[in-house]
């Protein structure tokens, strides 16, 4: 079998899922363009491959359509935006992924971000590295309103992670409420828009799906208070780039953290902005987290491979996600 | 009575520090050179001050010489490296502080710092506002070897803020082990020169005196792992910082986070090193604790003036350090 490995880095810090490949005696070959490739590109590269070991890239009905020997994707990473999962199910094609593997990496970061923003890190080090000296009023956790949207491996994962610095008052929404985190922390479960009004801080965790693509558009912007901040590691499209652009290029909101954007690599207007903190899609991106995740993926396509039962397959409720526009 | 408050900013966010001094019929003149003072540029200042409120300038045997009529050093924080304690006590100035306002805002920070290093995230973001994209791998905390050198009320509550993050190895070093914390973490109680060698993470949270002035020179940084991380939030001059300018511009330590100088402000040659991340004493910079603190100093200069008896004065242990150069 021959394996398209579309994500880079892949294989770089721990070899171990490029030996797994080599004793299962897959071919592979990883991404030649070393970027996040586009509909197009990834239609030309995947002709003959099998397999595709897969980033973040489009995965659409024109793409299989060219693979004409396509039976498996495995997804390095837990979103399935990027995957028409209908189109693959139509021509037989098996979906895997690693949902839990980048969780812990994404939540610690969000973590810093938070406190990057309220204390205005990233402001006060781009003045002194031009010599300038701003001493920054800042918020600790402990006296905000934090509002989490989303709580599944992640979003939990970041409400886990903030009682020990005191007791903000929590804001969060989920499509079903959770009550076993109701028994650990005094949760407010409220609309999105209760958030967006009364959040000091915003933290995103939802999947990109129909309902989610432009969640935030200008008119919740506005609603959010002068001075709040919106962390988004999740996904890009979630926020409209060009609404945070204008609504932040007029002064509102004391700081944003985009870690995720519409089009990767980012290059956009974003960048014209100090208080936005941009970061290169990085929630996954320690060591341990991304090697859990290429090899979890990469084992998955041996299974497959060598005809063994899977473990990571995508379930049916994302397939419903998919089909029902949710 | 009549007070200098040295320290700004002053009652900016919360003016009751000031109300209080009014109340109290106290006159204030608030640091008219609205940055931190020299000796000289205080000693001009300070001449019929009944009482100073206190930042981190040097209240040298010199300056009081000038301010005959100087009774009482009220300091808005913790350190006492810029107050000659023992030159206070020969001329029956009272001294106090307000050691545990700070503590939790710089605890806080510090865990922000930390992963803000740990992934890059101060790099992204340059490169980012650059156009550049830069995916850099990290670590998460669990993941690393820390190591704290200082435990008391700063260091401790670094400490408690970690183990929600996972289990790192954790490496201490203090004048004396503490078995409440043995009891509550898996500590190894080592040397400094061990941290060094050993810790991928070091934070430094110790007060400056004679003894941890230079602790950190260019053979100390040396001694550390290539791509080790090194933290101070507690004092500039710990660790000698033309030696961390040559060292880390000769590509050793994968970054450092410098919150603290000799001379603040700052605007020295660790601004030409992007991995150094810079910040401009911001440490107890959230605005409920420089309340607190700037309240509790103000309280105990009220205290004085009334004649009733002070509650955050500088216990003994204090003189004994600047007396024996500990």
């Amino acid at each position: 079998m021959k394996a398209l490995i579309t994500t880079v880095p892949f294989g770089d810090k721990n070899r171990l899922p490029l030996e797994l490949l080599e004793s299962a005696g897959i071919e592979y070959l990883i991404n030649p363009l070393n970027k996040k490739l586009t509909e197009y590109e990834l239609a030309d590269l995947v002709t003959d491959f099998d397999i595709i070991i897969a980033g973040t890239e489009p995965i659409t009905d024109r793409v299989m359509e060219q693979a004409t020997n396509l039976k498996m994707i495995s997804r390095v990473g837990i979103g399935l935006d990027s995957v028409d999962l209908l189109a693959a199910e139509r021509r037989g094609i098996k979906i895997s992924y690693t949902p839990d593997a980048p969780a812990p990496a994404v939540a610690e970061l969000t973590i810093g971000l938070l406190i990057t923003l309220l204390r205005s890190v990233h402001l006060s080090n781009l003045k002194m590295h031009d010599g300038k000296w701003n001493r920054y009023f800042g918020r600790r956790i402990a006296n905000t309103t934090i509002g989490v949207i989303g709580l599944g491996r992640i979003g939990t994962r970041v409400l886990n992670r903030i009682p020990v610095f005191g007791t903000p008052r929590l804001l969060v929404n989920d499509l079903s409420p959770n009550s076993e985190l109701d028994r650990k922390y005094k949760l407010e479960w409220v609309d999105k828009e209760t958030i967006y009004r009364e959040a000091d801080v915003i933290s995103l965790h939802v999947p990109l799906t129909k309902a989610t693509k432009n969640m935030i558009t200008k008119k919740h912007l506005q609603m959010m208070k002068s001075d709040a901040i919106i962390i988004n590691t999740c996904r890009g499209g979630i926020i409209n780039e060009d609404d945070l652009y204008e609504v932040m290029q007029a002064g509102h909101l004391s700081g944003a953290s985009i870690d995720v954007f519409e089009q990767e690599p980012y290059n956009g207007k974003l960048n014209e902005i100090e208080r936005c903190l941009l970061t290169a899609h990085m929630g996954s991106m320690s060591i341990d987290c991304r090697t859990r995740m290429e090899i979890e993926a990469t084992e998955e396509a041996v299974r497959f491979s060598l005809g063994d039962p899977l473990e990571g397959e995508v379930p049916e409720e994302e397939y419903t996600v998919q089909r029902e526009g949710l």
